[in-house]
């Protein structure tokens, strides 16, 4: 088990059907949903006001929100494939997974749930590595997973599938872009089942979904989120598995890289990594020491959400809120600051935005009209 | 011309010949010559003194003392073969080098002398390198030569060749463990000559004088003292770069080391210095943008030497200093409060030591007895 588990959560059967209709619905990612339900109460009560708030957003088109039918049938699709849906703080949820800003609200979860618990390391790489990159991979993982990590990939080809197998026996995740029964790339079914033996499969994504290429960097947060820290082996310039190591960053996690010869452009993006901080690492051992005082402290539980929001702010309040709005990206702070409206106006205002698919979040802050 | 070099100096013959024979008197190192040297205002009183000096220390057998025909001769010979002695200020003389706390007192310096002045890197590496290894230090001396940058380095087989070779054209230099007329390896008589028509090759060691094993890390501080910075680019651990780069630590030079494989033993070393802190590298920018901030600061000076020296200790006090040393080395802080002696009266007992053969100073403030 990772040290210092945060509290658990335990949902009923009826509001983990409220919580799946809630992410399920259009325009609702975590961190809307985690701001709805603080606001509201509950996801019922959210599901009950959304029609209202997409309109006076000014969505264009009616959005879609999940049916108890949808979210029903869902759930016992899920159950069959021995996928099961859990929320933060249940056991089976990642522990440092679930306290991210944003966490799933609920995670697909199929194979060995208490392995999932363990404090996990993941190994990232190029899908098109070298020989030396795949053994180092292998090895590597091998030595981290003797020593009793959990090793956290993405099923790809290449690094991520070196770095599997190496770790079948002690347990290893494999984290999916895509629903648990679309899985990429398809010639992996037989490693996954291997993988799901004595480890763990996780998605966020409804059964049914075929991974899109933006789906990726999307998944790369789970992927580093559930992780004390990131490996990442063999990449080059402009990679996904940089994508990675800067959310991982971001995330507060450890980022490690094998270096390479500057001859080898396969080497480049984690010589790169090096330059700008990430530890350089030779074996499991520079990994281990990295992370042994970061499993001694607590994991941090999300600070309590504060962002209150406002009754239905005033007609003048919201246009002017979106007339301060347009495709370049601006700082939520420069905007309260701005729109001469109480900071829980504002909020209230991009909430409906969003809902009613207008906005987008950029993170750091940054928000811009689609 | 490297930015604001230190002011010049300019000896006399006469004084040059005594400066000779004094640093080439038996256990006269360059800190030993500065102490003497400061102590009795020039090196001719210090030669006066030097056998009472020696005889007090306990000298066992007789201390040699160059004469001022072997001076002479060696001078002689030196111009013949094209190698001015030169002192640290004085043209030729690397002006990085000039500063250093061990600073041959006189630098037998062939070539040309101008390129000397000019900054330098430093870039030393494996013998035995690979292919890919020769490569990368090549492709890295030429593009630091066309930047404007001297090359520094060992005349060795393997990385050392390979970088002198690229910079020949730009000027580049030779840093010798033995004198002039004993070249290591032999086979390399035609490299170095064609190092000298454009550039240089420094010695601290006399004529005739072929280099042993521990004359390479002596030699080694010659190579990282004249440069702004050191590029480590292939070596094993426990390999003669690695002195070479802690001794550039030591004397605050930029430490550069080129990443590698872990698979590759050859890149163990490079690797290790990173970890440790060198800055990773993968092309000639990378060492530019670390350096120039340094050339544009003023070349600092050594402190002025205020570590005085006492008239003839008395009997009692030598007998107490003697007793507190022994083959276990002791920090020359902890000995001055320990005995209860002047520091200026301990300062004489070691310099007599010193000069009788009987104390050996190991760096970082330790001394032992032999």
């Amino acid at each position: 088990m990772d040290t210092k588990t945060p509290s658990t959560t335990n949902l009923t059967d009826a509001q983990r059907i409220d919580w799946l209709r809630l992410i399920r619905s259009d325009n609702v990612g975590p961190r809307t949903f985690r701001s709805l339900v603080n606001h509201f109460g509950s996801a019922r009560a959210a599901l009950e006001r959304l029609p209202d708030l997409a309109r006076r957003g000014g969505a264009s088109l009616h959005q879609r929100i999940c049916s108890e039918a949808e979210a029903l049938a869902e759930y016992s699709a899920s159950a069959q494939l021995g996928v099961s849906l859990i929320a933060p703080g249940e056991a089976g949820y990642p522990p440092r997974l679930a306290v991210l800003d944003d966490a799933p609200p609920l995670l697909g979860v199929r194979g060995a749930r208490e392995v999932l618990m363990r404090p996990m390391i993941a190994i990232v790489g190029s899908r098109n590595a070298s020989g030396a990159g795949l053994k180092f991979a292998g090895q590597l993982a091998r030595d981290l997973s003797d020593a009793g990590f959990v090793i956290a990939s993405g099923l790809a080809r290449g690094i991520d599938q070196s770095a599997h197998r190496a770790s079948i026996n002690g347990g290893t995740l494999a984290v999916l872009a895509g629903g648990h029964d679309k899985v990429y790339p398809p010639e992996h079914e037989d490693l996954l089942a291997a993988i799901i033996a004595s480890g763990g499969a996780i998605s966020e994504m409804p059964l049914g979904h075929a991974p899109r290429a933006r789906d990726f960097p999307r998944r790369n947060r789970l992927i580093s989120g559930a992780s004390l820290g990131v490996v990442v082996v063999e990449a080059a310039l402009r990679s996904g598995s940089l994508i990675t190591a800067r959310i991982a960053a971001e995330q507060g996690r450890e980022v490690f890289a094998v270096p390479g010869s500057p001859l080898d452009p396969r080497a480049a993006g984690t010589n790169d990594l090096i330059k700008q901080g990430a530890t350089l690492i030779t074996g499991a051992s520079d990994v281990i020491q990295a992370v042994e005082p970061i499993m001694e402290r607590p994991i941090e539980l999300r600070e309590p959400d504060e962002e209150a929001l406002a009754p239905e702010p005033d007609a003048s309040d919201r246009a002017r809120i979106v007339s301060l709005l347009g495709p370049t990206p601006i700082l939520l702070d420069d905007l309260i600051r701005m729109a001469d409206a109480s900071p829980a106006a504002v909020r209230t205002v991009l909430l409906e935005l969003e809902l009613a698919g207008r906005l987008e979040r950029l993170g750091g802050g940054l928000v811009s009209l689609i």
